[in-house]
């Protein structure tokens, strides 16, 4: 993109030394022009023969306006005329326009008159750019019109934006298929659209002092797009700048703290119930093998282990430092902290900003600034770091190894991981508290997991991102390589009020998160179930190789249930090839559905299951397979279960390893048969028909952001 | 409404007399203004005077159209012109149209020309009424124009419409605010529309041959409204009579049904494993204590009771006769049963229209019809009525007396709502299997339990209804007194298509059973696990006196995740009054959140919840309360649990009923906590936020329909 550079400088230094917070309506559309946005053509006329030629040379219909410093509000003062349709008339509204002005207000200077290109028909739309706390610079684009406005049918990019994610913003609105034509219109010019909307992106990024842009409306034929309005907001107060490291500095730090080989615990006790006593218990009971290094004011030694009375008595290298200490002691001792050169604290105690000590938690993070110390928290539960056997955390131990790490701002949120983790067995790499995020947030964990080889999928609960963008960069990264599932807490306006009053911290737009969240490639879960069923589901099912899902049911009645299950979930019921129909129907009854769902009906023994499922396991074709087993006498749960598991494990031998979930309705012993099929990383859950359907939804949301499907 | 039914008659019988299947375009006019719908002023002129003379009566501008019998295609022959503005011009265009005709088609009979009123500007919407196989005559409302088309924001209502439901109507779709003005339009006439939309729904409800009507668009300005086009489709074929016995009859038989006080075993067998063996022995250790009559051609006795070579050969009085024979046996034993007058049959065996044997049942329905016998299944896995301790089903017996009664449309649900009752120790009064419903249906239940003081609660599993039209009837009756979840399956087209082959029942638009249903006051469950925990929690919770929800919580993070799900499940966090937030800072920390959520923290004794909880109860300013427990040392689960059971005990003894809904998130104890607080009457689950928030949005769903709140 060409961009008249010193024409834009001249323009927004001219606004900043006038004062101006909105750029003057002619300045505005000249910046646009600078930006190759194309705006109606228009002159100055200073006589009505003037005007006719001006109007001649834009062609007609015209608009015109006086031009006036000293009149405002320029229809009121009859100044307005739009619709002029021939030279003839433009001279005679001149002169009109003129007499009206002059009778509104006798003592106005009146320059002359404007007169404007007339643009309209098209398709009317919106392209525009805000600034968020979170997130900085954000294009929008949207349908124009009442309806659409009423209906905030409205799209959000980080900006700047490439011409393809400009292309793609054109589909993102819900009425989109009107750019296409309809109703005889012709096609609007998407090209056109999307220069603009990169163009807009460019502008916002270029020059930071522009908070706000609204071209409104934008009418688009099918040659060429024309912004009519444009208003531009300046803001010449700088940002404060963003204490970001490099991403090799997080990650030094990052894996420092996460595989520490030695652990300082601040305010280690011998006394049951302190958390000070907690911490080492679960340091030591969980089995961490690196040194641990209690620090006590006084004692000999605490759950026995040598106690220094600083961290500066320690004569190795210290990795992390937990704090369990009042608050207001830990600046003080974070100094030494700092001298000891130990790069990551874990400040579990609370009474920092979230109880109004701002003043307090700002000490603290000074103080680790100054020594480039990585601050957790504070006022957290720690973190479990599963593969090194540890557990810096007061909270009840947890060593169930898996490929999941989950994080939580909220300590309740984590004990729900926890709970829900330990009850089905999940296996975890890591549980993070982050708390009030004071340092360390989401993206710091994201650097951290990308290169963690233990890490295969990441959950995190979040009710702000402070720093939205670098979340935003990372998270595009990781999720090419792992999934991230994000559970957005705060959604709503009466939830963001409450994320307000609960961290101090200003919760985003939704429809902001929801954009670039998924423009990051990251899965969304709508509840707290949803996100924990996700980190449990997605480690355990393979990546599909393709978009073609088959359901197989015992049941017509969970058939119908999957199936719309899988509309909800954006999944396709394969098309069946007349072979594979031919297939089936070799082991289903003949009253038994064909296609898809194959219904094998209910009264069918294990051999027509094991069959059916060999079949759509080896047929390269079907690339997911949904299950929907009926307890019968006939084919009892726990046969069953016994029967899928040794037909995936089978398969699995032979190199095949495709996406298996189950949908078990039946008496509690269906309860008994998910079991199984849990602990032989199946997928499959009891009661339900649409679970495991979102499960492996959210596997081909992934996929296919990746590019790998 | 004065209807001029004589034009009306002369329209349609014209129309059938020609073999129409659509009314010509000025007949529709006529029908509409007979119906006091406004549509554009017209006349036909012969001459060009008479067409400005016309013009001039109507005000321009005026539409000009070719009439002649022999010109379809009126635009295609340079026959329309619109925008004309002047007598002057009116006269021109009449010759020029007339030109155009004749050159178009030398041969064409040639009428005139009609001059019609151009009406525009306004709100653009449309009004129509369509036939729905299974809910007969619906009206339609949309807002009209491009994109609301695009969007399909349309709302259905079952003809005809009172004053009221057209007005509701104009409120159901998206983009309703367009009525109300909005940039500077002036608001739409909705006295105007509510009028078409109900005379549409007395237009097609007069008139059953009018299959299909389409007012698009009509224009809806400050004073009125105006039909530009309308399209009415006929249909002269009469729908064949529904079968439908009279509400009294209908009770009459179900109360004998569903509360025998004997039940004759069709095919009763002594053999282990038989379905006619699974029965009796349901029957008898069920506790059922009716008479038992085995019916067997040569065994004498079945389980210990006599047994009878035919249902003529018992005695007494039998009021359901369970099947558990072949299929193709059936008609011929039905015979007897109408022989003997037994009002009901429950038809166990499969083999009939799910397997294409739609004749044999239709012959069993044929039988049933001649001797007034009311026929639950076939397909079906028979029924449960705990408070007579009869299980009429092969499947495992279930005994736990509860107040919510449950029906499947297909066997897996069934079994998934046995699994899930037992494992939940849900008490339940029915449990019901519909199968292929060649005769009762939820309507038939609905009634029923209507009038069944055992029953509360009624929640169905639902594919398709067969005569929704009854259904929303009846439903809309029973859900002023008991709530009525349904969930309905073959919501999306792909799951429509599923349902199509698995019961040969055309299944509907799904929009327009979303419309229906909620005309009818039922709650709509969106999965199999929302039904069943739909079911549970409704019986539980007291009906709320308003609607002030408080959300306390000792997690700030779970306030979060409540205030969300708060507002998408409709519910209101109360603004809190000055003094009771002053009462409840009284006894939390000064650093817990004030307002709603009341964030009384983490570190908190079991004290605090015991007083703000009670605090809660006992202000009749706060109608309902969730509670966001989070799991400490301090205040373990089962402390709350037993502690907030004794509250709750504590208010229900002073009179103070109002609903209380748990999120515990916390480690494995909060899941024993959770059973604590269910067992006693109150609805608490782990590692949920978002679900004991749905259950009492359902509540409130169902409380503000049914008018009490």
């Amino acid at each position: 993109m060409v961009v008249d550079s010193s024409t834009v400088r001249q323009l927004l230094d001219a606004a900043r030394e006038q004062g101006r917070t909105a750029l003057p309506a002619a300045a505005a559309r000249q910046l646009c022009e600078a930006y190759g946005i194309p705006t109606p053509g228009e002159g100055l006329a200073t006589n009505p023969d003037e005007a006719a030629r001006i109007a001649g040379e834009l062609g007609f219909p015209v608009v015109m306006k006086i031009e006036s410093p000293d009149i405002l509000h320029k229809s009121d003062a009859g100044g307005v005329v739009t619709g002029v349709e021939s030279a003839e008339q433009a001279r005679e509204v001149y002169a009109q326009i003129v007499e009206s002005a002059h009778n509104y207000n006798p003592e106005a200077r009146i320059d002359g008159v404007q007169v404007q290109q007339q643009v309209g028909g098209g398709t009317e739309v919106i392209v525009g750019a805000v600034t968020d706390p979170s997130f900085g610079k954000l294009v929008a684009f949207g349908l124009g019109g009442v309806l659409v406005e009423l209906m905030r049918d409205v799209t959000f990019r980080l900006a700047p934006v490439s011409a393809d994610d400009a292309r793609g913003m054109l589909d993102n609105v819900r009425g989109s298929e009107i750019l296409n034509g309809v109703r005889g219109q012709p096609p609007a010019d998407r090209e056109a659209l999307a220069r603009i909307i990169q163009a807009v992106g460019q502008m916002v990024s270029d020059h930071p002092e522009i908070s706000e842009v609204d071209l409104n409306p934008i009418f688009a034929g099918p040659d060429g797009a024309v912004a009519v309005d444009a208003r531009i907001l300046l803001d010449f107060e700088p940002q404060p700048e963003r204490y970001r490291p490099s991403q090799e500095e997080i990650l030094a730090a990052m894996r420092r703290i996460m595989q520490p080989r030695s652990v300082a615990v601040i305010g280690a006790s011998p006394e049951a119930g302190k958390i000070g006593n907690s911490v080492m218990k679960n340091l030591i009971n969980g089995g961490y093998q690196g040194e641990i290094y209690p620090i006590h004011p006084r004692a000999e030694a605490v759950e026995g282990r040598k106690a220094y009375p600083s961290v500066l008595d320690i004569d190795g290298p210290v990795d992390v430092a937990v704090f369990c200490i009042p608050a207001p002691l830990v600046p003080r001792v974070l100094e030494e902290v700092g001298q000891k050169q130990i790069p990551g604290a874990v400040l579990i105690p609370s009474g920092f900003a979230e109880t109004g000590e701002q003043a307090l938690q700002d000490e603290a993070v000074a103080v680790a600034r100054k020594h480039n110390i990585r601050l957790m928290g504070p006022n957290i539960y720690g973190f479990y770091y599963t593969h090194q056997n540890l557990c810096a955390t007061f909270c009840t131990p947890y060593d169930e190894r898996g490929s999941v790490a989950l994080s939580s701002q909220s300590g309740g949120v984590g004990m729900a991981i926890i709970g829900f983790s330990r009850t089905n067995r999940m296996g975890v790499s890591a549980i993070v508290g982050l708390g009030n995020k004071a340092d360390i947030d989401e993206d710091d964990l994201l650097t951290f997991f990308e290169q963690d080889d233990n890490t295969q999928v990441v959950a995190m609960h979040v009710e702000d991102l402070k720093d939205g963008r670098s979340f935003a960069e990372v998270a595009s990264r990781v999720t090419k390589r792992k999934p991230v599932v994000v559970l957005k807490a705060g959604r709503t306006s009466m939830g963001a009020r409450a994320a307000r009053s609960h961290t101090g911290a200003l919760a985003g737009n939704d429809k902001i998160y929801d954009d670039v969240l998924r423009q990051s490639g990251v899965i969304r879960a709508r509840s707290l179930n949803e996100m924990l069923e996700f980190a449990r589901g997605l480690q355990i099912l393979p990546t599909p190789k393709g978009e073609n899902v088959l359901i197989l049911t015992g049941a017509g009645g969970s058939g119908v249930l999957l199936s719309d299950a899988c509309v909800d979930n954006g999944l396709t019921l394969m098309d069946m090839p007349e072979d594979l129909d031919a297939a089936f129907r070799e082991y289903i009854p003949p009253f038994g559905a064909s296609g898809n769902p194959v219904d094998i009906t209910g009264g069918e023994p294990p051999s027509t299951y094991r069959n059916t499922i060999r079949l759509a396991l080896e047929d390269n074709r079907i690339h997911s397979l949904i299950l929907g087993y009926w307890h019968t006498i006939i084919t009892p749960p726990m046969v069953f279960a016994e029967l899928l598991s040794e037909e995936i494990e089978r398969a699995r031998s032979k190199g095949i390893d495709k996406p298996v979930v189950a949908s078990l309705v039946g008496d509690v012993e269906v309860e008994e048969a998910a079991r199984h099929l849990m602990s032989h990383n199946i997928l499959g859950y009891p009661y339900e028909a649409e679970k495991p359907v979102a499960v492996l939804g959210a596997k081909y949301r992934w996929a296919r952001q990746a590019g790998l499907i």
